[in-house]
């Protein structure tokens, strides 16, 4: 029996982390990655305009590439086009809002949690209506110099983090500006938190492209705040959704290597140059669709 | 007689500082002004779709809004485009490479000079022909966070000018975060220039979001370095494309008001929030049009 083809799509390279976090848990599987380059960034677009794209990208997944299974690896579209998705296709499709907020309600004792995302993600509320379903009270904030930031690769975690414990090593000009970005956006939602009587406890990081950020964020949350990585959140609840297929497909074939197709609607050679940050290993070669944008 | 309309276009709300300079020069003409915000930012993709979306633009500006003028108010689809503009209209087209370069030359004693722009303009090497055929070397960079860092208003330009040269004033964080990643890329590109043997006296900002930087640029170049603004270089050449015209049809209405009429092809409450910042006054109403993105 074959192993699903798992379909994973983002408007951009950043939902290869979550991609990267389900070959981790299920290497056996076929995935399709679909980054829709050509009209990214989703994040400052309107619901309209991202929920037609995102119903294009998931139909090109099913349709064309044989997904039985489709992960919204992307905050914007699962925020703004979930509905939109679930009804341009017929397999199960499951996005990263929610396993995100069941992760933060577990790991929260003070049931105050804290969200930052991009503008559309902020702006839809979706955090804040799965958290108050969790039973949870959210506080969300737009980053959006994060992603830039991201994708012009102006981290370097090992060393900020180095030099924020012991002042010593040199911080390279790059990241400590990363790090003075972070350290604005924490202050200004910290101080709202503490503003409107909340006690926070969970960092959610609502944007498959602030995984790469995590030491950093590390290094700057407040003391005892746990930090919840909605790709990390979103995988493990993909695996439990597929898992029995999974299983009984995958009982004679557990040496079978992780088949991986990755396809973008534009800038195929930058998305693989920049892909392999994200996944944790090539990604190989990249092919060129056009969606008709 | 009546005055022209001219139209302008850019791929976001950058090109309303064109616009700005524009209105400047000619405050009695007619303008129709089309952020292809659906499709934002072209910066990142590729010269077949950036083609493809400037040439969607430049039709709706001339075919349905009666420009009889066309200035590309973005130097990515200027450097990217601007064949494929001129072969979808019949209108005199201009874009904002050339007249940057000549303000360059016309600025540069030692026949070196500097470009920043984003990562498409950069790749193209526009700015790099058209300041040989002006008889200068260019050295080019791309920068490309400084547009979302403009987006954002991570600016305060008078404090920081003010920080800048007596130590006493407090920066605020997030202009200063600006003010460093500027330090940091200018920094890279005058060693570089210097690695190369250039002895640079001129930088072009080469991307129509910079003119709201140009207090940071003035604090942070070399002193001697002069810069050129290729929105003010491009309102010039504008003016004098179009002035046979416009000063027969003006002579009569010297009071008219600006007539200005502005769409967007997504996030119209965005371009109204953020426009007036680029524009230096109310933008006003602005339609909304779908280009078929």
């Amino acid at each position: 029996m074959p192993t699903p083809t798992i379909g994973v799509f983002d408007s951009g390279f950043g939902g290869l982390t979550v991609l990267r976090a389900l070959i981790d848990r299920i290497p056996q599987a076929q995935f399709a990655f679909l980054g829709d380059t050509a009209r990214l960034p989703y994040g400052s677009k309107s619901r309209r305009t991202i929920a037609r794209y995102a119903a294009e990208s998931a139909r090109f997944l099913v349709n064309e590439q044989g997904a039985e299974f489709l992960l919204i690896a992307c905050n914007t579209a699962s925020a703004l086009a979930l509905d939109a998705i679930q009804d341009a296709v017929s397999v199960p499709v499951l996005g990263v809002i929610e396993p995100g907020a069941q992760a933060a309600s577990a790991a929260s004792q003070t049931k105050d949690v804290l969200v930052i995302a991009t503008d559309a993600t902020v702006q839809s509320h979706a955090y804040t209506a799965a958290c108050r379903s969790q039973g949870l009270r959210a506080l969300e904030k737009a980053c959006p110099l994060l992603v830039p930031l991201v994708e012009e690769a102006w981290i370097d975690a090992s060393t900020v983090i180095a030099a924020s414990a012991a002042e010593a090593a040199p911080v390279p000009p790059r990241a400590a500006v990363t790090a003075e970005v972070i350290r604005i956006y924490l202050a200004e939602l910290t101080s709202e938190a503490a503003a409107r009587g909340f006690n926070p406890d969970v960092l959610v990081l609502g944007c498959t492209h602030y995984p790469l950020l995590r030491p950093l964020f590390e290094a700057a949350v407040p003391a005892g705040m746990r930090i919840i990585d909605s790709a990390q959140a979103a995988a493990d609840a993909a695996v439990q959704s597929i898992n029995g297929r999974l299983a009984s497909a995958a009982a004679g074939s557990s040496a079978r290597p992780t088949e991986l197709r990755c396809f973008a609607t534009d800038s195929v050679e930058k998305f693989e140059r920049l892909g392999s940050r994200f996944l944790g290993q090539p990604v190989g070669k990249v092919q060129l669709v056009d969606l008709g944008g």
